[in-house]
């Protein structure tokens, strides 16, 4: 089977402000990046945001999972390849592969997008999707992590509680989906991230939150270094759910 | 004077995560791309950062002014120059043009540099920098807004007290320059932004903070429209201010 045209290839650099204190790309820029990949992609095969929203429909990041060996550093180039794995009736699976600036692999991802009706909010049917050819695009290039799992958080105590500013709100008025990575990230001391590097870190989006919102976040360790995250706002509704990684960093 | 290699141009283009609500580039992306295309500019001409750290020395930046008519909106391809207006035996100054898809300047920038040592942080004399070939870098184009002003803020009762996290730390272990810009445009209300838009933004970087600091920030509101303001770390030393000047948004 023939790949060529299946896979998407863009090229980024780790810059100054889009490293951490360990000198290492953040997981919000390197998932920043991921979703303008996944855009891209989309775009230059006529499935893009722009050409589903001339006909009323707008995509939605459902669930996203990141798994890592290494990360680039400050100033490094790096390359994020992407493709479409599955296409369902009311969900696409998109997979991403980030390779380092030798060529080696270092990590993989997985999303999952629904594409729904701007008026109603309703999925709509992607195998009807511009004339159904998205499912021309699916590509059996592997993606050797595992599929997003169950978050279940049951603590009634939040670790923090902040509200959504300015700076959280995107063009669409709702809190960014990268906003949510940083904030969740927060929740740890910075001691965390010089014995420890993510392996393993997952989002599920489950509701739109908006300026003003009270946004609670629980946290649960379930085993040593694996933490179930939920985002409750205004005390109610969840609004997404994250589950955390930790290993031991090789370099300390 | 023939400037077509005091010059550098580089391109971008506004991503979806890199809007705001109103679906215009933040200032908080602009600043990052201004200080990148700084870098780059100085790297491509042999006094980048990297070309200094070799000597021990590193840039700090010292004021930031960036005076707007518009922004990038979403998906627009837009282009930033940047060039070396003086350079003195302290300081030097590197200004901005910001050039919209049509090739229309839309704004423009000035900043302020020092060159430090890593060890005693003291102060570098720049017109011995790399042989004193920065000033042969120096360039006539008209930068056509005012110099960074003074800013006073005698407020004592803080707008906000944050508690400086993970996300806001960079390579260097302090509080990076653009999370100011963020958190100190959080202060506003959004309704703000829907009704008017930022017409000049500045920044004075004054002393470093650090993981756990609590930054107390203070506001005034100097006339109508502009604000100054102040960032303290621990009740104590100031760590930054700002003035930023809102002006009625002619597409309301």
């Amino acid at each position: 089977m023939d790949n060529s045209n299946k896979i998407g290839t863009y090229n980024f650099v780790a810059e100054p402000f889009h490293v951490d204190f360990t000198g290492h790309l953040t997981m919000g820029v390197l998932g920043n990046h991921l979703l303008n990949c996944a855009g891209f992609h989309a775009s230059e095969r006529g499935f893009g945001i722009a050409h589903v929203n001339e006909d009323n429909y707008t995509w939605v990041l459902s669930r996203l999972a990141i798994e890592l060996d290494d990360l680039p550093a400050q100033y490094e180039p790096f390359s994020i390849n992407t493709w479409v794995e599955n296409v369902y009736r009311l969900f696409t699976d998109r997979n991403f592969e980030l390779v380092n600036k030798d060529g080696k692999s270092i990590g993989y991802a997985r999303s999952v997008w629904a594409m729904i009706s701007m008026q109603s909010r309703k999925p709509a049917d992607l195998l009807g999707l511009h004339g159904g050819s998205i499912v021309d695009y699916v590509c059996d290039k592997p993606c050797p992590i595992e599929k997003p799992g169950r978050i279940k958080v049951s603590s009634d105590q939040p670790a923090d509680v902040i509200t959504a500013k300015y700076s959280d709100i995107d063009i669409n008025g709702h809190v960014n989906s990268i906003r949510y990575i940083e904030h969740i990230l927060d929740l740890f001391p910075i001691d965390k991230f010089k014995e420890q590097r993510i392996r393993r870190f997952e989002m599920a989006y489950i509701a739109e939150s908006y300026y003003g919102d009270t946004l609670s976040i629980y946290k649960e360790e379930k085993e040593a270094g694996c933490f179930d995250i939920e985002v409750r706002k205004n005390e109610g509704e969840v609004v997404c759910r994250s589950k955390i990684q930790f290993v031991p960093n090789p370099s300390e």
